[in-house]
């Protein structure tokens, strides 16, 4: 594939690139990574965190980012079993550019909202 | 929704936040913008640069970044005329997360298919 010369990485296989911000593509992704930016948080703690997910996609979303080995699962044997989720290594890597990410989205949301109706009102049909 | 104090836009309306967060989960868009963070560039300079990409699917990247305020295009009346595509204020300030997002999901890469092989190993039926 062709390249610029000051963007070495640019040409190499870009699939893995592309599953990896498919994850920062997904918004619960991104406010759990966010969260756990702050600290280890067990589950019913990010539930109540994140507003409005659902029990099942916080649990596929954990499952993700614990498969991506972005997020370690611990379970402590107690009656009922507490599981705790936490950052690894590479996960609070990650979490710098998604935290200034998120920030970003959430700071210029009216802005793209405004550019989209702009957008849409010139190119209306007739 | 519920949101820990030191969250304060966590509880805010995240549709919003979701259409940037997907846009940004979008490897085209993401090469293009780290490539326009450099400087305007015409199509066929973007086009070259970005290796893979058809014809058909840099205009609709451009297109929807310019719905989002991100790009400016410019036509140039020459013959053939020629078209130029430039970040705006808006598009210069996603520019550095999103360059920070590119170059550390092109970093890791290796490390996160390492991880889900394990994941997938320790995981697997039987």
């Amino acid at each position: 594939m062709p390249v610029l010369p000051p963007q070495p990485h640019l040409d190499s296989d870009c699939r893995g690139v592309a599953s990896i911000l498919a994850r920062v593509g997904d918004k619960w992704s991104v406010f759990v990574i966010m969260l756990l930016g702050k600290g280890p948080r067990r589950f019913n703690e990010l539930k109540r965190m994140v507003g409005g997910i659902s029990q099942r996609m916080l649990t596929l979303t954990l499952r993700g980012l614990e498969r991506d080995g972005l997020v370690t699962r611990t379970v402590f044997p107690t009656i009922p079993p507490r599981v705790d989720y936490e950052l690894t290594d590479l996960g609070r890597g990650l979490s710098k550019p998604v935290e200034a990410l998120g920030r970003w989205a959430m700071d210029h949301q009216t802005e793209i909202q405004a550019a989209r109706a702009r957008f849409d009102g010139r190119n209306e049909p007739g």
